[in-house]
């Protein structure tokens, strides 16, 4: 599979956003988070999206000056109006906003409102692991995949939450999870690579599994746990969408068929500052040893290995830094395509076999 | 099935905590409580734990008198030592001061510490709904049932999580689920009744499935989502357990096995203030439209009606205040037991039919 290493992929989607109009400082910023989505293999959110993304902001459908504003303000919280900017910039605002009334509070509260696609949950919420806080973080999808259980009609959508828990010496746990069995980034990267989706993704509209990922839009995602995944979808998007003012349900923008209308995407990041709690390094610790008895733990027959979560993304992470992050041919000729229609360089390829 | 109105079964509560040698008031709170438990169905963690709580009060494992106290304090945050006092009275404890934090600060977390079983989530999530608050609840379980994803070895419990987001006409929405596919008190209560567990909600130490509840010691839960369930309780159980200096992991004290070790359990609460975030009507009437548009969805063949989380037991609690709460005869017969031991009357049980 061809190859990119992490310098290369940042340079050329910096170059895309300041060819797009941003300003360098929201460029740079954006190139920044995108490259670490690939970097720690969230590859239904990385640079898989620039396109899409390129195609929102020169219909218009994107302000690259937004005048981002906090709306509503307590101690311990916020509201902040992303004046539909770039979700990656509106929600970086936010993050920081949370760590510093956190810090004082020891925990806080910032929603977004007419924000946009942020990329992967993770990348927000593993903010708050060098300023010893746990960050947790949900988001409203920005299409409906999920009818409500039971249903055939998408109001939902497959609402992430992650969460991010720092260790002592051992690698933070990070969770980072769709409320649906697979997220629908997922569903687009089999599409991409011309695989078929395991049963149990999706289902069609008599209920019948779908597993032709490009067959994706007759069916729907299915929840994990049934009900339950439903009720999780609901509640984050309630604390993501409907507390902060944003979209939720029937009002959601399906930003794969309308690249026009403000989606007025909304999430919500909840910091909690460990040393309020007692002292951090005692609670590390705790995680450490929490972490070592679950890796050591007894295992099922034919079972090798006993994850944590965010272990093989820490290890991805470290692995693709060093051998490059492999990006599939049909991505590679995407952004060669949108290099060439923005008059920037494209993307620095190298074939390097399969990592 | 026997047959027992709220009010006598309150009763029945308060005096066998009262006959335990619990204060007057602490032996209310709990009454109330636990009847509330019953009342909205959640049947494992209602009345049906009395005699276990009754073995662990009078085996020492339960402080009757706690002196509990905030040992951990800022503007949106606090941690309460519950002196190993009934989990009901320290949760409850817990909320109030939440609900207190949240309405000066936007948005507050209270853990507790040295805490106790305290029944279920949603009970204390559903203190925010008379506050135009949102509850959050996370707990870490009372004994471990679920090993980490490919593990054989229990170190994980199903650390719930419970929601509550309030409402205009429609009824809230009231989320509370286990991390894992059945809560254990599910097993149990299906174990009460001799029937059999559907194939799904545990496997055996080889990975076959498990469905005789009485064989419930052979194996261990499943996670939903697989993984992703594993790490949701993961994560509850840091947020929950570890984040307040309380039992996490192996320290987690089987109160199914141990009557006497102090299990320090611990919860989290979070309420959200929706005055803080813009108007509450406003967001009850948001609320209110996303239930009818999910209520009234395109349904699957077959389906009869699609169920908002929580609309169940609000149903049930209506039903049950005016017909009785339905008692399966071996709890009848527990309770009458216990009432004898405690030289209390026993449960003024009706037959009444099943409802």
């Amino acid at each position: 599979m061809p190859n990119i290493s992490a310098s290369h992929l940042e340079h050329f989607i910096v170059s895309a956003f300041e060819g797009l109009g941003f300003p360098a400082d929201d460029a740079r910023l954006i190139g920044r988070l995108m490259t670490e989505a690939d970097l720690q293999g969230s590859d239904g959110h990385g640079v898989i999206r620039l396109p899409a993304y390129a195609r929102r902001i020169q219909a218009g459908g994107i302000n690259r000056t937004p005048q981002i504003r906090v709306v509503q303000e307590r101690a311990a919280m916020a509201v902040i109006d992303g004046d539909n900017g770039m979700g990656h910039v509106v929600v970086s605002q936010a993050v920081d906003l949370a760590i510093s009334k956190a810090r004082e509070s020891g925990v806080a509260w910032v929603s977004t409102r007419f924000s946009n696609h942020a990329g992967p949950a993770s990348l927000y919420a593993r903010r708050a692991l060098d300023e010893e806080m746990i960050g947790l973080y949900f988001a409203v999808g920005n299409a409906n995949h999920l009818p409500p259980w039971g249903g055939a009609e998408m109001l939902l959508s497959t609402n992430p939450i992650a969460a991010a828990i720092p260790a002592g010496t051992e690698p933070p746990v990070v969770l980072d999870m769709a409320t649906t069995v697979a997220a629908y980034g997922k569903v687009k990267a089999k599409a991409k690579r011309g695989e078929m989706m395991p049963e149990g993704w999706m289902i069609d509209r008599q209920g019948n599994p779908l597993i032709d990922p490009k067959r994706a839009d007759e069916g729907f995602l299915l929840p994990i746990g049934g009900h339950k995944g439903y009720g999780l979808a609901l509640m984050v998007g309630l604390l993501a969408g409907t507390l902060g003012g944003a979209a939720m349900g029937r009002e959601v923008v399906d930003f794969n068929a309308d690249f026009v209308s403000v989606t007025n995407t909304g999430q919500a990041i909840l910091m909690i500052d460990l040393a309020a709690f007692g002292d951090p390094a005692q609670f590390k610790d705790a995680v450490d040893v929490l972490v070592r008895d679950l890796r050591q733990a007894e295992r099922l027959p034919g079972v090798e290995r006993i994850w944590l979560p965010g272990e093989q993304s820490h290890a991805r992470r470290d692995q693709y830094r060093i051998h490059g992050i492999p990006l599939p041919d049909a991505v590679v000729s995407d952004l060669g395509a949108l290099a060439a229609s923005l008059s920037i360089a494209p993307p620095a390829i190298e074939e390097l076999g399969s990592l």
